[in-house]
């Protein structure tokens, strides 16, 4: 019978203790939210709500079209500009996510004949667009720009080192500069997603590019999200203007998808406008994170020092690391969990996210029922 | 030097007339959209942009996380649950995009083993799901059942057949009740695509599935976009909740992808709600598109016969399709413009959305426009 297998699946699912299961938030939880990307605490900021409200009423619900038909508002121009002076770059490309950003750079720079070298650590959605683009892949050990020289060395012809600024799972940082002297010994072009970056990292939370001196190089690109720091939904992409036009002319998830709604972008235009009027918001999120981290530390937890704005605990096994989210939401902590397949390395944890707008009380409250809960 | 390719592709493409540039609309263009996907005319609604301003209120701007860790709300929810009843399917998955959604459906509903049978007009995102899925691929005719048992005769194991209802370019019908039947004597599942058939085809724009009498079906999916007839920004797919609870566990751009953004998901439920208090508007859309072919066909256009309310016209050349397309826009008449290499067969065309608000004098003065534009 057609899809008889799934059942299969999922009782090996069930029997390993992996199923994944949707719990609707309300709208007015109690939870203390140590689990979202919302690291300035934007997402339900009046200015930035309004942004998006008004932008429905003035724009409309969606956008209609593919940015080349009539997808394009005079909002999203407006936005790519001010992202793309923000970060540092010439030009931006907005997209309807992060996810399909990725799939647009990795894919339309790295054409027949490309090596691509991908840090182990990477996202799914560059791992997605490695997989999808025409050229050939290597993937090296993470964090390591010793492992990016040796497979460059090794190639002849156009070459592309693809890598998170900020992993996602355990919030550590790729050594962007180094990367990009290895890049450049090679002439290959560095392509880094700054999902975790933009908003938390860099002057005012320029992002990881512009902290490491290489916003507006052309040899650079720089992907990010608008669903993190910047409070809504979206992906953008940030490079030189001819890198940009060669995405709307080549990036299939550019030409063939629907525009990002008008209430996306006027959020994201309101976030960011509110990041540079408060330029302290980034440097709170990682002041946070240095705090939940030293704390939890203290508290003999296993933690990893984070590099941005996410704090990883490990957790001795899937199983626990379930019931220990578990225990800690019950304690109204909603804590992010980790586990297979979701994480590379197979070690299960939980993610904790600083975000801005956290108080100490609270980072004292999360801190103590992790405590409490602990397996 | 890093990128230096791009010069000489961007090169070539300026001298074949392929450039494309983005053209940001200003919110109160005068022209008459039959450019847009917004079938129904509900990008506009009050009640549809009020969903979405109330939505981005009371939930916030963003979802703020993947929907298996924050990003799920009560409004997630209650979208799914409203269009799994609508189309007539036991459940409903949202996704950040329709793109999202194609990919998630056709990699994880063909793992390793799996024979993928692809029409040859398939839509871009369904082409890279089957690009990214680790199964065997075989792409038959354009709209040929019989060209699909022929392959799927040809393979031991599990089979999926992958088809748009309606193709984006020329607006045809895939033969569903016919695939459908193939499907079943070898006990293969089918994947249809319906962006261009919900809201539009079917009792009351139930879709194509429900029209071909497929809702329901175990042996059946269905994925459609929130952007098209339903105003919005998203995509989902509908199937049995095996399949949906399979996706939630297993597809990567719904694990890895931050939830659909509040405001475009209450704003798809608002013209959902709409379309159900109205079901009229489905079937006046079709009419639109009847009487736009009827018109252009008597004034001498080689325009394809609509299935659903997409009217395709064929242009002689890429040139003088981008030239036409120009000219009426230059008289207020937006219209698509299909070209190389967007096209599957390299025929070019301006390519016509029929809205179900479209007036008698607005399909006159189109038509009137297109054929005094005409190359
Ligand atoms: C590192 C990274 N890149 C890309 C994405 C995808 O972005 P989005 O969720 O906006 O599609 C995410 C998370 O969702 C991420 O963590
Ligand atoms: C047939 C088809 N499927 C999928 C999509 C992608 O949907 P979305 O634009 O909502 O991502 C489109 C168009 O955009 C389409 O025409």
């Amino acid at each position: 019978m057609a899809f008889g297998w799934i059942d299969e699946q999922a009782e090996l699912r069930r029997r390993a203790g992996l199923v994944r299961t949707l719990r609707p938030r309300p709208a007015d939880a109690p939870l203390l939210d140590l689990a979202g990307n919302d690291y300035l605490g934007l997402a339900h900021h009046p200015e930035v709500v309004e942004g998006a409200a008004r932008a429905a009423r003035t724009w409309g619900a969606g956008s209609t079209g593919s940015r080349l038909v009539t997808g394009t508002t005079g909002l999203h121009a407006e936005l790519e500009r001010e992202l793309a002076v923000f970060c540092g770059f010439e030009a931006a490309l907005v997209f309807s996510s992060g996810y399909t950003a990725n799939l647009a750079a990795v894919t339309a720079l790295a054409p027949h004949g490309t090596l691509l070298v991908c840090d182990a650590g990477n996202h799914a959605s560059l791992i997605d667009g490695c997989r999808l683009a025409r050229a050939e892949r290597q993937i090296v050990g993470h964090r390591d720009p010793e492992a990016a020289r040796k497979a460059l060395r090794a190639h002849e012809g156009p070459a592309l080192v693809v890598s998170d600024t900020v992993f996602s799972v355990d919030g550590d940082a790729a050594p962007l500069g180094e990367l990009a002297s290895v890049c450049r010994e090679f002439g290959a072009g560095l392509l880094v997603d700054d999902a975790h970056g933009l908003g938390v990292l860099g002057d005012g939370g320029r992002g990881a590019g512009h902290a490491a001196g290489l916003a507006g190089a052309d040899d650079v690109v720089v992907t990010a999200t608008l669903s993190k720091s910047l409070g809504s939904q979206g992906g953008v992409v940030l490079g030189p203007a001819r890198v940009i036009d060669h995405l709307v002319n080549a990036a299939r998830t550019f030409i063939f998808d629907t525009g990002l709604a008008p209430a996306s972008v006027g959020a994201a235009l309101a976030a960011l406008r509110l990041l540079r009027r408060e330029p302290e918001r980034a440097a709170r999120a990682r002041r946070v994170a240095a705090e939940l981290h030293a704390r939890l530390t203290a508290a003999g937890h296993e933690a990893v020092r984070p590099d941005a704005a996410v704090v990883s605990v490990r957790a001795p096994s899937p199983e626990e690391a379930v019931r220990w989210a578990a225990d800690c939401r019950a304690a109204q902590v909603a804590v992010g969990c980790f586990r297979p397949p979701s994480v590379p390395d197979g070690i299960s944890r939980l993610r904790l996210t600083a975000r801005a707008d956290l108080s100490g009380e609270q980072i004292e409250r999360a801190v103590r029922v992790i405590g409490e809960t602990r397996p």
